[in-house]
């Protein structure tokens, strides 16, 4: 779909274009073979709604040097971009975003570099704020959200999977990065260390409400919304909060195990997708994700009314309610 | 072997001996399973060169902050060991320094988020010295390695491989990592410009060299030295010094294509080693190595004599003359 283009990031529409091209330059390199693959990566179609926390963060306080805020925000991005195309090539995903990945195209191992090429390039956008905070918080977010992958693939295909391990794994994989992008804005901006701690908190609770919707929405759009295949989570075996709340209600009778074990797999999977849809599961997991978006927004209060506070409330509410 | 416990490295005994014991502290985790994991890959029996080097570097003038230059050193030794986990990753590799890789023991999947997970703590242990010109040199150290083993694997099974696209690819997946470890060590401890430029230089130099003798091994020693196939390389399809002397020097007449193609691959394979060490080819790569050590030591003219100016001469001359 592109950059959201829509009122949410008014306050910072000019420097979303500049995040943009910012992006798009990162593939202009000397070897074409290179600017070919990186162009395909970076070019993605993602809504490149981490970016604008970042530059909506760094206004909320009326702040903002775009030399030092605009390369923290491209940088932010491309960390989010390195990991997926690291993901893709580990979970062996043949499509994102309704494209074939860069690891089918090219192969793992190329994909794989590119990847490291991307974190590359990241930190070094990031660097150029010249704030060795802001290179610490990149290099701890990094670290989290390979903690969050790497307990995925340790839980994986366990039925142990509960509660507890998928807010920490989303913690790690997901809110991590969303609150770097919000403390990061605060940060390089000079913002007071109070507006600090509340647009992180803001963050990482925006975070956890945005991947809970990424999970239900897993189990209730269709392949051609997601750009996947449906409940892609439950086949490789990683159960999120649909198909957790799916065993805590029917703990003994219920399609799980069946499909971790790849018995009768696809009927199963149909089954499982069903019981989630036809039950009181999907509002109970928006409920979950809505405290969160609550918690987000009380964040906020510390901060006079203004564009970029009002936006950080109308993306809480978009991330809920989007579709896609 | 482990660390290198010679009067080599005399100078900087004690603080080799903090490094290690940073590098081992990286496995203590809360989690047993990344624990495991994380210990298995960097207890490796690895060498230490890097860290030693920036020791050394940074020795060189006199000035020293422990404080300051150890987290560099254990942040360079685990970017190296990032970078071996995933090309072990990337090339199937099976064994490395004589044990199992950790993709083999646990999958190209983990092993990829492994190396990711010290991208990270190498990223966080050179952000410790507060130093954003060292954490920029570690984003465009972490690029240039990357842009070497894409270049590497974007030629790879071309016969077009010559000596000007080895250079290039060594200077960035070698080179630039040593040059990286000797400036970084004169940065952080507030060196002068020259004394920086000078370092780098002499890493650089250092790194080629270190490169060309290991490409030089990989046809010379046996299997149990190297701790892995002899002239592995060239089964992947990689063009190095003695291999590209070779088709210089016999360019109709050499068993490469055939390699290349899977033809008749293993006789094909015991032919271009034998060719190679039974011909001027290994002794006319030594005097490229030598070349550039000579650069190397050359760059160090403007430092007085010290004992850690001695140990870098030293150095020079014992990768040049290491059997493995």
């Amino acid at each position: 779909m592109g950059p959201l283009k829509n009122s949410l990031f008014e306050p910072v529409e000019k420097e979303i274009v500049l995040v943009e091209e910012g992006i798009e330059a990162v593939a202009d390199v000397e070897y074409a073979w290179l600017a070919e693959l990186l162009n395909y990566i970076v070019v993605s179609g993602g809504k490149r709604v981490r970016p604008a926390l970042t530059l909506l963060s760094g206004k909320i306080d009326g702040h903002f040097d775009l030399e030092v805020i605009i390369p923290v925000a491209i940088g932010i991005e491309l960390l989010h971009t390195a990991t997926l195309v690291h993901d893709d090539t580990i979970d062996l995903s043949s499509r994102r975003r309704g494209k074939p990945t860069a690891a089918s195209v090219w192969g793992g191992g190329i994909a794989t570099l590119a990847g490291d090429y991307l974190f590359s390039k990241s930190a070094q956008m990031v660097s150029r704020a010249n704030s060795v905070r802001a290179d610490r918080l990149f290099a701890e977010t990094l670290m989290a959200l390979c903690t969050g992958e790497l307990e995925q693939s340790f839980t994986s295909h366990s039925e142990n999977q509960d509660r507890q391990t998928y807010f920490r794994i989303i913690g790690n994989k997901t809110a991590a990065l969303f609150s770097m992008a919000t403390e990061a804005g605060a940060v390089v901006t000079g913002a007071a260390e109070e507006a600090v701690l509340a647009l992180r908190d803001y963050g990482y609770n925006l975070g956890m409400a945005f991947q809970i919707v990424d999970d239900i929405l897993d189990f209730t759009a269709d392949e051609k919304e997601l750009g996947k295949p449906v409940a892609s989570d439950l086949l490789q075996g990683n159960l999120t909060l649909p198909s957790i709340m799916l065993k805590e209600r029917q703990p003994d009778d219920n399609p799980i195990r069946a499909i971790f074990e790849n018995r009768d797999r696809e009927r199963k999977l149909a089954l499982a997708i069903e019981m989630i849809r036809n039950s009181e599961i999907v509002p109970a997991c928006y409920r979950v994700a809505q405290d969160f978006t609550a918690r987000a927004c009380e964040a906020l209060k510390i901060f006079p009314e203004s564009p970029s506070k009002r936006a950080l409330f109308e993306l809480a509410d978009y991330l809920i309610d989007r579709q896609q």
